[in-house]
């Protein structure tokens, strides 16, 4: 925690400031290694403040003893008094801040005007992702957690859809692969199970619904354990029975795109540049305008983080980045393949974390 | 969903606004019909947008579809350009509206400036809880779901609380509820089942932990499935083997507590005065100190939700409102008490939703 602590005050000194707010709940939870999530964006399970000589997770008396047992020193938990807005900006007063870098992306309007009316002279400055990026490069014992999480989904896929028959509904499949994540030992899910068959399959994202998984349809599965705050993700395509060749002949063409970015890409090349690998290998065999969405996302304490890779991304791979490799198409009124690998960058390419079959 | 429209049409008119910019996850569900939820503050599945004439959620490409299959009549759905803050400020300009109401204890600094930037001379009038508040008195239908919800939360903790044995562990007991609620045909769960054995009761929030459950001392377990998003909330305090006198003794002053809110709670009385019930109560028999947190809360789309009651609450109690009656006490080294109902807000008292055992 010393460490990660040192880079979040280099991090709030480069844009002028001798403290920080964490507001953001997985910031706060490697800031700080309290693990409570957020309900609602109008509700707060605690704020950290990091100024030069302290670290203090503020928190509700109903979470207080909670918190002082979860955070790691040299961070110590103290409670608040509503309205939390206003304790903070008198607190930062206390504390003779000079100026305090805020989440301006997961800060409310409301929740800033409130410190804003309280705080006097303090300067408040917007970090916008830096302090989000400081995740982005895992530790030995972060890779460790996500490999394993990694090693939980892949076995519960297997479990989970061997003796699979056609007239299981997707929802009860979902709920098979979660019971199996959650048997094996993860802690919870990442996100909610997608089972998407047949038709839904056209959409990425997907609630699992009462329909009966049909023989000969593509199945989209989308899937990932927690282990101790930290999420895999994996996505297979199966189908039930004999495959029909437009199955065959679509699920080949995703799997060699996706085989070409796992190969290709590495370190140093942008998220744009890291999308164009699979992108170009769709678009050559006519499905470039089925790639609804982005190659893949960096993973860790949420699902979705730093470093994006899509069309529009200006972020560049570092070793010790964990990101997916998820190409897919989809087509309306058949269906989707997508396959997904989670992957940690190295300078030599791509370490495969996902050992599903594909 | 066009009375839903209405009502949010006429809570922005008050504020002066002829459109409305709806951010926080549980209010787009109520007004729009998607279900989804958003992963971190910092990441929106969607931006519903309702005007006078029109009611349009906004997603990613991703989403599209399925937000299409989700949005009732007369909403309809289409997808935004990244950045969705600047392309939802060129929708209001062609829309030629005047002023939008947003939700500023749901819209980030950050997107908030990015709407400004583009939204032209349009002024932007900051909601509060003016959307929220349209959530609270539930329909007949609303009604049924919670009532359901709560039907199984109640059946899951009979069924995984029979034939407990001393040994089992926090992790084990709340995956057993989970397992249950879920096999009990519940889509999924309202928050993370708390079991909080001996010392760990003392926090009124805790994470399960591997540590064995002994005999004799007081195991607090709060859990709540969903139905159709609608969650119910219900906590046990249970003891296995022969209860030792203290928890007697305790479990009998919150229970007290508890049976005189039921009985004296009823519509137009103030969050304050609700809670002061069973404040008193606990205070008469010498806890009040150890009563750590406010009486109840709204349940509904969100597990916490208007109204609240507590010591600092002005909210007025209205029939139709779903509320929790939830006293519970706190000793540090020995553990928690707590016993909380379901209830729905009637003219003449609370109807009470949960039926497990006490």
């Amino acid at each position: 925690m010393i460490d990660r602590l040192r880079r979040l005050r280099e991090a709030a000194a480069a844009i002028g400031a001798d403290a920080a707010i964490i507001t953001h709940p997985a910031n706060r939870h490697y800031f700080s290694g309290f693990p409570a999530d957020d309900h609602t964006p109008d509700e707060s399970s605690g704020i950290l403040v990091v100024a030069e000589e302290t670290a203090v997770l503020f928190t509700s008396p109903t979470n207080l003893r909670w918190a002082e047992n979860a955070v790691s020193p040299p961070v110590i938990a103290r409670p608040w008094s509503r309205p939390w807005p206003e304790f903070l900006g008198q607190e930062l007063q206390s504390q003779g801040i000079h100026c305090a870098a805020f989440e301006d992306r997961a800060l409310s309007v409301s929740d800033h005007a409130g410190i804003l009316r309280a705080v006097g002279k303090i300067r408040l400055a917007a970090a916008d992702n830096a302090f989000h990026a400081l995740r982005a490069v895992k530790s030995e014992q972060e890779l460790a957690r996500i490999a394993e999480a990694a090693r939980i989904t892949d076995a519960a896929f297997e479990a989970a859809t061997s003796n699979l028959e056609p007239g299981i509904t997707e929802k009860a499949l979902a709920w098979r692969i979660e019971a199996a994540i959650r048997d094996l030992g993860a802690d919870r899910l990442g996100f909610p199970v997608i089972v998407a068959a047949g038709p839904h399959g056209a959409r990425p994202h997907h609630d699992p619904s009462d329909r009966p998984i049909e023989e000969g349809e593509p199945v989209v599965i989308d899937m990932g354990a927690i282990i101790d705050g930290y999420s895999a993700d994996l996505t297979r395509t199966i189908c039930l029975g004999q495959p029909p060749p437009a199955f065959i002949d679509r699920y080949n063409t995703v799997l060699s795109a996706q085989r070409r970015a796992l190969t290709e890409i590495r370190a140093a090349m942008s998220g744009r540049e890291a999308d164009a690998v699979a992108r170009e290998a769709l678009s050559a065999a006519g499905c470039g305008d089925q790639f609804l969405h982005g190659l893949g996302h960096g993973v860790g304490l949420n699902i979705h983080e730093f470093p994006s890779l899509g069309k529009d991304s200006d972020a560049i791979l570092e070793p010790g980045h964990v990101i997916t490799i998820e190409p897919g198409v989809y087509f309306e009124g058949w269906g989707g393949i997508r396959i997904e690998d989670l992957c940690v960058v190295t300078a030599m390419g791509l370490d495969v974390l996902s050992a599903a079959p594909k």
